[in-house]
């Protein structure tokens, strides 16, 4: 039991069954690299402050550079007993190196150390999800010009409301994300923010140079070049409203999705039959012949609930925690973990389904002039000639009445009935009847007139234009 | 893409990315027995009404035996375009009968094979989780005869209440997970209902007999006999209630866990000092070497949370699914086996734990004159001297701040001293005084008289040896 | 300050912000006829062991009875320094009856008080639950005759399967919500063992009965007649389990409630058009004149949030802490009155809904045999002529397939071409082609035949004529 | 029921019941002085486009200005039948001003017109939250000075782990609140953006001006001055992603809070006896005289789970909604007010309670030296003499091994004996011995060394002082 690293005030080893169940390093080794690249930050501002020398340094960068490659080329050896992927590393550095690999430890503890590589994680899982966001959004501006001048129902309660664009329902989507990715980055502002140095809970008596760390793994502010550093030990090891303000972010992504998985399901309907969704993206029943199943939109609604139950995971874990660091802690990677996964998985699978689906425009326009989606824009007509707006929602509601009980539509009533109703009309009525001139009558801001449509798109294209300028990240988690 | 079981209707094979999206196999394959369990009482069944012959019904049996070996001892090779289980070991099936394979699936459906497969699952399940709360039953009752006559202050609000012997806090506990053990027996009567028959949705017009199926697959009331089915097929294919009250359950028995460990967290601080935990239950700090922590306390505690989300997970998932069967459902089981397989590891170190810890009596009765833990029943000394309860409590009350501002106990206080508060006591009153005193003189049902508790841990003992007497499960999940 | 019942030991009165902040008779006042039950069952107790006189105790009852209908009739003052209903009305009882009321709380603290009114209510509060969801089924029984012979398609994954008939969907919700009322009636079980006697933690030295209390409450095993205790003091003030797991329930029933109103928001929307709901559980919009939205049924379905939020306000609520009892389990009754409140309404107003609701079987008809609702059952009539299930639903497939292309039925493919690819058939396949034929020819138990639909109607209809014959709850919470 | 604004297609009236169960006037009632706000910017904006004149606007300013003024006073008439309090306040206004109030409803919904009060409302919110956020750390920086010099033990695994400053503490908690104030802040934007004029979900065809709207009601980029308006109406009218973000920025201040509560429960038991709580934030027990209870922290740890349930149930409300506005919406205002309002309570009872409770320094200092809080600065002075940490964590962990067994600390040990364990040791060693020592030679940034807690208590004196400077909110909600 002696090789524990913390062995020394303990006469009994672990329990084999307690080291079972105590171990991490099933699920946190895929922070392997982030623990090497802190380490050798750290060995660096060592040798820099007189705590390593250079030869030492060296040495330790070298071999962790090693560990590394065997890592991830799956020649490591992972054993339970040796609890986390930081020990693993830090015992494969001893038995290579021996005294040197022992002072790499020196001034930090397992608890900033964690919260050091977790952070590394976050900041590149954030830039992973920005980018495929970033994806959905060009699918979704992508289909603008595809589905130029389709007009199809927008509902409110899931009944027929007022005709839109097909396209003011994809920028809809755009703004949703963005907020996400507003949020998202937002949230690496309070992620880039180093612990290291912080050590067990009270800081370190030894001349370290937290500054130093900082810089060398890029916790500065963009902007200003400044380091950011946890300024307070006691918080620097206790802190995980990183880890939570992440997963709420994606828990929100995750609720965006849902709503677009939901409406497509409803639109590819055989009721609605609006959309046709690739063959490639559905599967079929076992026992039922003629199916063909929405099972990816299915999925991605489900899975929401998922990121929604490890949002709970979090909230709960830290709740009446006392300070500084417990173990209870531990249990916060996994849901961080699969959170990400799953929502990655999802922002995945949606772009080219996104892509490839088809709209119906026949289909659709065959019944868009159901449901009185004329209704409101008559409406305003009246308003417009003076007609206060309770009583013209109230003449246009008898009128639309009227043609239920006839089965008709309400540029299909008579002229005549409609100005017993309504006297302050003439036949310009009728320029503002049937969904499509519905929606060509608009013209308020961010409304679905075509004309303010067409400029958001063009504020999106260059948006998104400008964005991509810029170089994709590397997808490396 | 011809040997896709549903392929038919199709012109186009699924794109591989969907293929690794929707695969439920990485998860579900341990499933494999309750499958290969439930299809060969189907097949059997399908034998008894004609719709096979024997001795096709003889090669499904042998051949899903063959198959259900192969996995265990892991030479099954498992493929993400098989997608689940059920359709990897059915494709087995047939590569190894051809058509007697492709007959397998007559008059049944993956919805109600899965929903099968999984209520299987979820008896063994709980059989297992019961087996061993009953483990942690007896633990506690072991520790009573260990631990008779110590005393420990009770709390109420973490503040020194009454005096209880530790053999009554034990027993609550054992209170807390037997209400747990009832309810999964309730449980277990809603998850024995055979779907099995009800197909894809809307039954079946091949003459299949599900009754013959229930039987041989134990779906029958313990005590009557009468085999248990789900009778309306919408409902045998959409619900989960059964999941989620047994992940409830799972949560509520880990509720308890998070209460104990809480406890025994405090008692064996330096602080509190009632407790030593074995210290092979303890890990140590990566850069503090004094350290002994409570670690397995700690991740049981934590892992509550786990099992919350787990349960936040499922109740996301099926709000405001319409009938009958959304893959939305797929999502169900990776919740269900994390719970599951989070409580079991819980419950099993936490035997051991609770076996091995040791009380410290001279640390605890140091104290245990501190905190006035004698004024309840110096009140009710008073009460049955015919003072009323709210005086009493108000003369006690100003005794207690009397000796606390000259840093005594009560028993400590002249008589006299007393007297003048309380005209009604002599010198009997040193009868109900101090700690020990204070548990003497109890004797309602269920309190901490030492009579009471003995009585009770007569009881669970009886209780469990009973038990004890029939078989223990089988614990193969 | 004195008037404070525990004011003994202090020297500083509550700050009035305190006493505003701690406060709980804003909701626990709904406590008090449970309350005053308890206490007058106590007191009644506390005369036959000798602790009252015969006649101290009749005061008390008449007293309390007073106070009651001071509370029940509006004219009774709440003052937030008196902390909860409970002080409230001891408060009041002394004040009428001096050293008398000084006497009630002998033997007892408000944490069982409390935790004994508690499950008084809950009781009660199943009850009512279990009257409603009673309602609920005779409703859906009801329509069974109402729609008889309407056969509607059923779906899985949103798309049309097979065909059902509608009181088969009808029946499936009866299912759903029996299986709530077991699992209240399971909950009852566990709810109705008393506290009262475990006093604050530790019982009392005082020589109570529990067991006359327990009967003069109805705490008894109703089959049995025997007293339902608490066994164990530390555990009675403590528990809460009985409030998650009936918080669980309701969750459970609105999860019900949900995916019904979600089926029934869709098939009352334009594009499916099967239901028509009555206007007057719809209401309009304020801008749109053309507007009948189905607002009850949306709300149902969002309100399920709410009681999905109780309880994890529950679980997180009593996560890790220690025994026995803690100051934030006051926070227990907003979430249990909010769920209860919330399921109770939705119940209500469910029953007429679902009461006067109309199909319309003209337009369900028109569109039935859209999406080859057929398709299994033709399938299950050639396994019948010997086609293994995988080839034969390989051959639908590919003839549903042809079908599509078509833009025609399975039924009006030329006999010709479907005997090409089945050679199996003959003229006999159009006995099962067409969505009424699909379901003529279903046999199973439990599915969709009509015989066997009549024959679960019928069970029904005597199980809740049996129940009706039952009194009715008085419903007074 | 021609006085329902939108009657006219109906030919039935809504079911008393129905408007009981849809109402929402009874919470969203807080919302009038926000809506009025909204309603007198949108007249004034539609004066100056000309859809009302002039003096039809002043009409209408006034009236609503009469009504506010109503509402504020109590004199106001709330009916369920109106339905929520925007229909009250238009009712009202077309009860004083006949057609000219019927025109106010121009050019938008209630879709629009909610999101719009609910945005101003929760901004409001947010100023409030912060303002209390600040004068918590306020409380906490105001204790600093205080306790100066205060040594306490710092735990991890609420283990004694290193001694820090009792500043250190105050310090951490006003980091965590800062990062809460953060994210409010970064809220603030998100939730600063105009929906009104988004109309149902489509913008209208009336010719508005949505810019003016948004300058008159504030919703403007403070650095930048520019309008700030949501740019997609269906986005608009169903984006609730700003009330989640808020509520999940409560949760997390909740969070903190409870990490807070739980440690000054624990510092205040008689097991610690760090800390005196003022008795006027206690109360007593209704049976146990001595009791002494910490309510008020107990109580704002339990609402943590309230309001985690708030979280909870928006985050299930809004899942797989399809767009736009669906009526379950209504549902997002209770857990929003319920998450507002109890922070807000726990935020303003802790200020007072964490500036009167009182450390005990002779209680702490007098088991200071337990748990060899110093173990940790002696590895590091080992370190600093060149042996390797691994080493030396093991020899010190032999060492403080031998104390434990001797019952005597580290700096009691035989200068020889550590020696033997240590040869790079000198008389120096005791320069680092002893919890106060441990602290004195503490010098990273961020730790608890005494001259960099005294930058940081500075820093934030700074930071805070030039808050002040600015106006405070008006808390008006």
């Amino acid at each position: 039991m002696s090789w524990k690293p913390w062995a020394g005030v303990f006469t009994e080893a672990p329990d084999p069954q307690v080291e079972q169940f105590t171990e991490s390093v099933s699920f946190d080794r895929r922070l392997y690299s982030q623990d090497i690249r802190g380490s050798v930050a750290h060995a660096q501002m060592l040798a820099k402050v007189g705590l390593l020398t250079a030869e030492e340094c060296q040495q330790i960068e070298q071999a962790l550079h090693e560990i590394e490659e065997e890592i991830r080329s799956g020649r490591f050896v992972f054993r339970p007993e040796l609890e986390d992927i930081h020990m693993h590393i830090e015992r494969a550095l001893t038995d290579r190196l021996g005294d040197v690999g022992r002072k790499l430890h020196t001034a930090r503890s397992r608890n900033d150390q964690v919260a050091t590589a977790m952070r590394l994680w976050v900041r590149e899982a954030i830039e992973q999800i920005d980018y495929r966001l970033r994806q959905i959004q060009e699918a979704f501006v992508g289909r603008c010009e595809r589905d130029a001048g389709v007009i199809v129902p927008g509902y409110t309660h899931l009944r027929r409301a007022q005709p839109v664009l097909a396209a003011h329902y994809w920028l809809c989507y755009c703004e949703k994300f963005q907020r996400d990715r507003d949020r998202l980055s937002d949230c690496r502002r309070r992620v880039n923010m180093l612990p290291l140095g912080a050590a067990a809970l009270a800081g370190t008596s030894l001349p370290i140079d937290r500054h130093d760390v900082a810089r060398r793994l890029g916790f500065v502010d963009p902007e200003t070049g400044q380091e950011q550093l946890l300024s307070n030990s006691l918080d620097a090891v206790s802190d995980r409203d990183f880890l939570l303000e992440f997963v709420f972010d994606l828990a929100l992504i995750s609720e965006h999705l849902s709503t677009w998985a939901e409406e497509w399901i409803l639109w590819s309907s055989q009721e609605f039959g609006f959309l046709k969704l690739p063959e490639a993206f559905c599967t079929g029943s076992s026992i039922m012949p003629q199916k063909r199943n929405p099972d990816v939109l299915e999925l991605i609604r489900g899975k929401t609930a998922r990121v929604i139950g490890d949002l709970q995971t979090l909230l709960v874990l830290i709740k009446g925690l006392p300070l500084a660091y417990n173990r209870d802690l531990q249990e916060d990677k996994p849901p961080v973990f699969d959170a990400f996964d799953t929502v990655r998985a999802c922002l995945e699978i949606a772009v080219p389904l996104i892509q490839q689906a088809e709209l119906d425009p026949a289909a659709i326009a065959e019944r868009l002039d159901q449901g009185y989606l004329d209704a409101t824009s008559f409406m305003e007509y009246l308003i417009q000639r003076g007609v206060p707006q309770r009583t013209a929602h109230h003449q246009v509601g008898r009128l639309v009445r009227r043609a239920m009980e006839l089965g008709i539509s309400l540029a299909q009533l008579p002229f005549e009935e409609i100005q017993q109703m309504c006297p302050e009309i003439d036949q310009g009525v009728f320029q503002v009847l049937g969904a499509r001139q519905a929606v060509l009558v608009m013209q308020s801001y961010g409304s679905t007139a075509p004309a303010e449509v067409e400029r958001q798109i063009q504020v999106w294209k260059s948006r998104l234009a400008a964005e991509k300028a810029q170089c994709q990240p590397t997808l490396i988690l």
